[in-house]
């Protein structure tokens, strides 16, 4: 089930039977030679939303604009400020708190992200934390997953990529985007064939380490196939581990 | 051209010949009966994502949730506070400028943002206006357009509409919506056939005014294939003023 | 009545009998080569002064600078950003609110201000919105209203001023400051007699546009007369739909 | 020199002659029983306004709305917050600098201003002071005077009233505010005659403290004619004070 | 008491004892030739640390980094803006007031602070001020009290230092600090003897007015005996100061 | 070498030989029956102290309150939010950068700073990386090092604690308090004698879960030996680090 293709009344009447919502989560941000500036976007929201068709999840909207300072060096890239995506996921969980959703569980895209999403977690339990009678009538759960942390699928893509996995333009995500968006499949040599790895700092530093953007991986390993695979399996893991979350305790 | 679906080299050699992006933005809200939560956020996304297609304009990701606290009272509705908005298109245009876009043109699909917009374009380009030198060495020029000004498609609404297109949950964005989503095409029947019309404030105002969601509409006359038709026309419409927007002035 | 001239138990026992308030809201920028920097602050607050003489209505403070971004071109103009506006009209609001203000009725004397006017609307209304139970315990009604909108007033001026009317530094605007500061007449020839028109961007833009500050307007037929016609006619039509606003729906 | 009087060629002009401004702040609160919610934005806007007739001093808009919170207890009174205030006089001053006003006079009429004022003053001042070269390119004087701290005026406070001066709804005050609006006059009995004194801290504590809103004075002595003779003696201090201050160090 | 070398539960305890708590508030900042950089922060935690000890006070965690943008022109200095320090300690205030602290003592080491703190504390009660009801269910007492304002205290460093005591960089803190941290004593020649006096402006303008940082002062006076008496003096003042602010008004 | 133990020319002279700087940071909050309020705080200050006092490495003040909202619970605790959090290290190290630091590394005391230290390094590092030309003039170095995972320490950790190390008031940060300050060992009876674990959300909720603050640990193996070999062997530890970290990549 998809919020935005659904009405208000389809929400309220899924509301009556589940207080959860999976929110995709992601970026706009270089990818590499062969990798889609929306990679870290499309990854998470397709995902969901084979979760949310198979088996009855809400999806949220994709909240497409992370924490890309580093990648600024490469054309396209959209970039929030820490302090402003803050903000926002706070009015997001404050909306969607407004309706009775307690469990919200956003599936992150991007690695660059997570400090940020952790922070903004903060930054919304410290109005209950911080009230005087420390009641907190209203419980709220907030979990962060990132979709190659589902169960199984790591190794799922070390078995797909023994080598040039990496870390940032890997093959496993660029092929879930080519699973996503055929039309969109590049061919591009890589050179070198696994790009290097270090410490990511701010944009110029990141431009001088990486020249080409990608970080310890060969992405042109990736094909539509190994994307269809890697959807799959991620959305059954998704459905199940949303489903705990939901439950009880996860 | 989309954005999210182009590597940075790509995006790269775009800006060889084009300083200008069309960034679509919208709301998640509700959108009445029959109307889906993603209306504004669709509607500017697909009539953009044609043009893009049919004349190599670059659409940038959506910005797909707004100013929406008037229809928090109908679940499943997203908003952002308009500071919040204004600090998120801060980041957004000075990413853009970074890379050396200075034509951005937003194409809007919500009402509901027209006033935030502006708002944030006055923030952005106060930096320069305030600057001690005043000189502003780099030329930024932001432009809103909302998809139903677009030259010809309000004339094209009221044709297909004469009864009932209303302000709000519209005959024409409900038809845009099922066109690009015709699975999500819902049945309903409106009572009152015509919703009432009045002004806007807070939720619990607007849910008393308008029980369910519509304001001034009927748009159980929505159907695919208007909605094709406004889409071919809008991004025709589209390719025409960015043209001139990025040219000259616009 | 003017709450600045008024004690606190004056404007407590007018809260008895009413729960609206006049908020004259402009801006300190250039207004052409005889147009005064003062002239969208002293438009609202003369009218309103005015109203509020003969009709008994309350008339808070001015609110004097406003969003004049686009005017720092010109020297004399001050501007706030958009956010710090927001957060200001968030705490005048907020103080009415506390002494039991329901209804509270902006005079505008700057087209500049609309956008960000109605953002900061929004941004006040979204607590209540946000809130748990959506009950809105107080319900607070705000309205923006443009001076030169009032019932009457636009077609007044087209019929003073058939040509030259223009949209910044105009001679109704310039007439109505006349008026209000008879000593502050400037003589001026205006050249080209009638201004350009055109968008407006940011401070060196408009300068390079409106060499003289002037859009569209041929403010040398201002005079102390029209000002004095203007003055009334806008405060007897405030007295009339503030009193529609107060009482039911406005 | 009225600033909101004057054209944007005329403050040109007067910037080839000086970089100096003078700008009223105040605050918008209750003055007991008897004293104008005005009164503290009324002082120093007609003390100024009186120097700038006499002298030529340009004297900008008057900022009328201040750190009140404790006041809020009484109806009528407005605050900001010391963040929003901070906020908007950082953008009056960045206004200020760039049309090339070196040196900022702000005569305060509320002693609940200082504290905000001069941090505020250090927010503007880290702007440079952070700057990595540290040059500080552009001289940027700041400057706060509280108008009863002119050079003599006190002592002509207490020479008018020996008895019942107090520290707030001051019949010093008062009497300003009777001079500048005849009309305004109240004549109110005050029980008791002096009111007592204390520590300032919330609007409820204050109200209980104080429970007609003045603090240690006896405003009933306050008339016209004191006024008068303080507008004048204040406006020559002022004249003398900021010319000092202006041509080099005060 | 020191909060930070207590459990939660020995806090809990004394809560039930006592509402109040001493927060000392310092900066990290240059003094001059022969004084540290966390002067400011070390008199307030020794003088706090040693009445906690001798009283049983509860002394909470150290406040080192306020408002010193002046002092930015020399190496090693630290300073938050205005707005930030407000942001924190409105979480100090909120935190302490979460378990039940009501009297809230800042013993504060610097004069750059003062205006900021008040300014905090006005941002702080804003809160209660501003809400509808005004009933303010939980009193909260806030106070600042400079060290060398204790009852006392400015006059035994009169005796010390009839000559040179000057306003920063002063031979009294500098003792403090001596007494606090032996082994950092310096032995530096002060050239002048005693240094220049004046305004406080910018960081460049504070360097061009004070060569080697001191205001005033001769502070090789400075020795470990005077801190001795110094701290002991001021911790008796504060204890006896703290239990009136706690009891009843202070 | 303490930097508030130093004058502005100490540390202008050290500056000469190195660009780097060693910041404690941690947080003031509960740490279960027999751990210090200041624990996380006093365990980077103490092992950086040492490490300075050692090798000459110029040790900051100590960031001493960070982000603990879900310790809310237990009195005692303060906490930030952390968009305060943020703004506060952007100054810090804006500061810093002034002088000339460019290697600025964060030894952190506390596992609930890790994203909001993170997600401030992205703030700051925006700045530059949006910067038009994006040559970041000044490179820039920020580093986040948990004690406990500085080269050897966790193996020491679990070689003294094989049972009941946990993650929360760990038997080792208990030892370096009490090594830090022997007085302040305390005698306390745990029960259970392990902790139990779960996940970490609001205030209420880990009280709940950890009703004596603990998570998985028995801190009453903790004695002041034990903190002697970690405070030397994490000094160490840290020295070695620092050093790679400022010579060039780290």
């Amino acid at each position: 089930m998809q919020l935005h293709q659904s009405t208000w009344a389809e929400v309220e009447a899924y509301l009556e039977g589940s207080k959860g919502i999976v929110v995709p989560i992601g970026s706009t941000e270089q990818h590499g030679p062969n990798g889609l500036l929306g990679t870290d976007a499309i990854c998470p929201e397709v995902i969901a939303k084979h979760a949310g068709d198979e088996s009855g999840i809400l999806v949220g909207p994709t909240f497409n604009v992370g924490i890309a300072q580093h990648h600024m060096g490469f054309k396209g890239t959209l970039t929030l400020r820490p302090s402003t995506m803050i903000a926002a996921m706070y009015d997001w969980v404050a909306s969607l708190r407004r309706h009775g959703f307690e469990s919200i569980y956003w599936l992150n895209g991007h690695g660059g992200n997570i400090a940020t999403i952790n922070a903004a977690f903060a930054e919304i339990y410290s109005d209950g934390s911080l009230e005087l009678d420390g009641s907190n009538a209203v419980p709220l759960k907030l979990k962060l997953m990132n979709w190659w942390e589902l169960p199984g699928i790591m190794k799922l893509c070390e078995k797909m990529y023994p080598k040039g996995h990496g870390s940032h333009a890997t093959p496993s995500e660029v092929s879930v985007t080519y699973y996503a968006y055929p039309d969109a499949v590049k061919d591009v040599e890589m050179s070198p064939k696994i790009a290097p790895v270090g410490p990511i700092r701010d944009a110029a530093d990141y431009r001088r380490r990486f020249p080409d953007g990608r970080i310890g991986s060969d992405p042109s390993q990736a094909n539509i196939e190994d994307g269809e695979k890697l959807v799959k399996a991620a959305a059954k893991a998704l459905a199940q581990d949303f489903g705990k979350f939901c439950a009880r305790e996860g």
